[in-house]
């Protein structure tokens, strides 16, 4: 199959912020075109965005529905063949079924979802129609992140007993919603971003990140949620006691209202011959303990690093990748295992590696409990 | 008064390892001087550990009673001022109330004692003979923790949110106590340590430092404390989700099995306007983040710092400053005030400035409620 | 002018590094697209890499000769409007001089040129055909560099006293030539890199990178190179004082077998009343110290930048962008200005902001400057 | 000799910042009191000074040469064992030339004299009198310096091919000196400095680290000397170009108008194998990296460290220790030596690890040949 992937992009029209980054993403590697969209709700705005991006204005179109059906009459040689989501979240299961139900394979970003229904809906259908489906938790892209998670994986840690992540953010420590800022509108609307704020916007990262390197899954929570901006409808703040499958005991928090951080997404993991840290704002360094040696500073690039690490790495070490990087690492793996499919071929193993609908279900599921048990006097929730 | 404080030493012999920590940081500057000690509960063993001091051999005592006896009968120009308790928990108490008793004011290690009522008991001698009582919660000596404090208490940060404390070692990851290791035996063992392991041990500094930092107190807490070695007889790891009084949120953790893990105390405190962070490792350092403007790092030494954390550093700025001359700050503020009172003097506010008897008493409360929280099904405990 | 800029490449086939780096480089905002290309010298490697690329068979050439001529030949609606040069440096000067001379502005990877007759040739033509050409100084292209910059030309610092830049390597420790690694074969071979090794490389961003923020020019220097490895035929080490014309003392150096670095280029620059720290490999982060008040970490994207620093991020504070990022504003900036220059409209002076011809031939004369100062006993040469 | 070592100190009354210093390091570890002391040259200060001290007012001398005479005359179960030297450079050499006469050993602050005669006078007077004699390079003390100079000289990193040391401050960026600032007044006086000033105050700090570390000898400079304040008496900034004798490059700067650093000494040092980097701000934390594995942080205290930085730890690790530890280890280990020697034994070697009279000889030597090359036109003088 000679020719690049064909994207079909909803939402992400002008003054977005997650459309563009995902543009930049998909077509970094030379493997995914920009063929199409339906940038917006208002066909004036979808159009005027087409143009900003050079598509000819007869693949710009007035919504998703009429996009994902004229794509789907257009030529195969011509065709979209997949569907990029980049809208607020009550605003993915639509065009996700949508696409789903229409034979196109879906890049969509997170939360999966506006509530736990939608997402068991959209994972049947994934399951039904066995399209490719791909959610963008885009710090799991990382290359020192995958890296952390083969060498738990292969045991270097001994069992699991204590992972410890955050997401603090700052800014949201103010009222921002209040001045009509676009970011703070809808994701401290609960029409528009569902039942949680914080806890959904970034807790489910912190919470997909945990899981992701640990390898272990939560299995019973206990949370404290809190609104700390008067006048805000949504938790801005939220911290999480946590179980997992083995028994290893996990904290969670994340937050809008620490103020003057940025996006300080950080992990601890802990076993019983050693332990990492991880921080996003500096993803190329993973710091790595042990009991009986020194410290090691594992790099992006360097060594001999696990295979999901080394593919996760574009240029020579010592030059830093960053967050777009991180996130192209998704679309990568979603083009080349889609690529595989079109073509009736086997995927490389070492790029089947992007978050799921699976991954998407936990995280509305985890929300879920979340939620609950802030409400709740009883100490533990299963998950 | 012109002359050194005198002080006498409750353990610390040979083999101990705070016992010389107490004996550096208490003459450091050139305020107090060791003149005599009861080293050991084994006399001879005490009688070597004061040659190797260079002490004369008749103000080496057999045991804390006949020291403090003996020392009381000497005359005032030659008698110790104050008595420095550095035994493991469970032998903090008895010679903490019989030096009370006979006038002496004490410095002791922590945690106060072994249990709670010890705790109480002590604070009412303390009141009721008007003597100084420094507890050394050696973590607030730091000069940049004593300006981390000035700045919530004039409100540069606003009102406190959130106050995330962590207390990570990696020792005692594997039995180390079945090994005999002097300092994992005693720590581990019930009989010595008290009710708790890592949470009496660490967890007490972890919540010490947030309470004296925030200037908050703690309400409720809701705990998970765990034993991962197999055949310890107490907790080496536990997380606890906190309130404070203010309605700000928190988390405690402190951990003994984070294996790799050297002291790495930390915190990170959060308010309206801005936030700080501080790790004990690099205690000279402090970021201090805000809302509206670049990310700031304090040093100690440098620039237009409070008083209280400019009392606290001893070279100019760039030398570093360490754990003794942290441990240092405790002695000499109590030093200081010890000797306005032999003096008959107002000691200067700047130097009242050391843990107390109550900030012991609160330690022995936090972890009774620690202990009760975690065997609980109920969310939420009262401190 | 509502189309992509289009871009035909001379070089970066199969097995090449920096390539790759610029076509995502170029790519990356959505504003140029690859439309052709001569890849290798060998016409199979260029149409198999052709291929790699999804490029059609007939515009994927044998030769740049071929492509440039043949190019130039089709339709103002399809030819490509630049051309990229990503070969080793003596293969350069012939396909920018023909480019140019047959009206084809350039970008081209540094240094400029085999020697620094090439290099003023190349400069003639630049000025005589008033065609765009920007080198790829791509270090320069980090916003953090650009607020560096912006402040030592606000006078933020006061006249600036000291420049120290550093391009420590360590990948040359060995002699990989040997084993026909394709990087070090080329770079160590003085037909191919040019007079210089480690100096020329990599010696030459430290000095673009020292001028552009500085804004100084060095006007003397005193070096010594030395070639550590045995049986190498060029510099893998060099230390050069500096002086630069406004009296500020200064150093660089660059080597290429400091074992264990990366790409560790960093620089500080001290002014009357504040310095700067920047490390190219935690480029976001910008370390301000001042005389009278605490040190400030800026942040990418954080606060109130200057215009060029706000410019060159792409997506929200505390993302990490990196290399690409950085590289990809040299592009981007070069695409404005050339679309502004098709259309025959002015530039946004803020994109006006890309290394030069005129860096270009300062390299290659600060090259020879410096072999000429190894060589010789007379302490300063000017430059 | 059951007893700890008396010193005498010259200098360091009232106002002083290194006699507090010295006294504070002398007495860290127990070994060492301070019995006598001749504080200042004007009698009623030092008289004061010593009260301070609460030393008995008999002991108090109005001039180094009455205590030197009247100690000697005192009984050996009295006399101080040892001067310890803390006054400006031009007052270095008298009090160290009468107490070596006099039978005294020595321990002196660096520079070590005025000029290179004295120097070498002392050197003389050390080897025919056999005293002991330590030069108070305190950075040397420190327990990674000590971890570094084990590495190299075990050859873990093989042969050194570059060492850069640098060592800027900020504090003299205005003429300081002006406001008749004790400490600036001085060192930037030729009458009490000696022929340099940054390079002699902390350029020779920075040439000790270098050779103690590498073990290497630097055998040629090239160096540009300036002064940047205006009214300046002497140097307030330097560059060096190093050779070391076994052909290693290297790089040293010193500068005191480095606006906004503290005491920012830092080195690296490169070999075949890998390459460290240390930084006297956290200098807990030695950085290794290797060709071909991951970069290592070694840690005071922390694993298998060379038997000198076990000896140089006192507390375990994760503990900081800082700049009064390492000074304190200068003092420990020539109190050890001295001890031994006063008993007739051979002392442990592991502490015969101090800064000698030889050190001092090399640092005068050092200043000569810079302030030489700094006004030449030749680019190489020998050392």
């Amino acid at each position: 199959m000679s020719r690049k992937i064909r994207m079909g992009m909803v939402g992400g029209g002008r003054g977005a912020f997650i459309g563009a980054v995902h543009r930049m993403a998909a077509t970094l590697d030379g493997e995914i075109e920009l063929v199409c969209g339906a940038f917006s709700s208002d066909p004036e705005k979808s159009k005027a965005s087409g143009a900003d991006l050079y598509l000819p204005p007869d693949r710009v179109y007035g919504s998703f529905g009429e996009m994902i059906l004229k794509e789907k009459a257009l030529p195969e040689g011509k065709r979209m063949d997949f569907v990029s989501i980049v809208t607020p979240n009550h605003v993915h299961f639509p065009p996700a079924k949508m696409a789903l139900e229409n034979g196109f394979s879906v890049v969509c970003d997170k939360p999966l979802s506006f509530n736990t229904d939608e997402a068991l809906e959209l994972q049947q259908l994934v399951e039904s129609t066995g399209l490719l489906f791909a959610l963008t938790h885009n710090y799991t892209g990382y290359p020192m992140v995958k890296q952390a998670r083969a060498m738990v994986r292969n045991g270097e840690f001994g069992a699991i007993r204590k992972v410890i992540v955050a997401y603090p953010q700052g800014w949201l420590s103010t009222r921002l919603e209040a001045t009509n800022q676009k970011q703070a509108s809808w994701r401290t609307d609960p029409k528009r971003s569902g039942a949680a704020g914080a806890m959904g916007d970034i807790g489910t990262h912190a919470e997909n990140l945990a899981e992701y390197i640990s390898g272990l899954r939560i299995t019973k929570l206990c949370a404290d949620l809190h609104t700390f901006v008067e006048g805000r409808q949504l938790d801005d703040d939220g911290s999480v006691l946590l179980r997992f499958d083995n028994g290893a005991r996990g904290i969670l928090y994340a937050t809008q209202v620490a103020a003057g951080e940025e996006n300080a997404l950080h992990i601890r993991v802990y076993g019983e011959k050693g332990g990492l840290e991880w921080h996003q704002m500096y993803p190329n360094d993973l710091k790595v303990r042990w009991l009986d040696k020194p410290e090691q500073l594992l790099r992006t690039g360097v060594g001999d690093l696990y295979p999901a690490a080394q593919a996760g790495a574009r240029i020579p070490a010592g030059h830093p990748e960053g967050y777009l990087e991180a996130f192209a690492n998704i679309y990568r793996n979603f083009a080349h295992c889609l690529r595989a499919k079109l073509s009736g071929q086997k995927a490389d193993p070492v790029y089947e590696d992007f978050p799921t609908v699976e991954d998407g279900v936990r995280g509305m599921k985890f929300i879920d409990r979340v939620i609950e048990s802030s409400a709740s006097d009883q100490k533990w929730l299963p998950v």
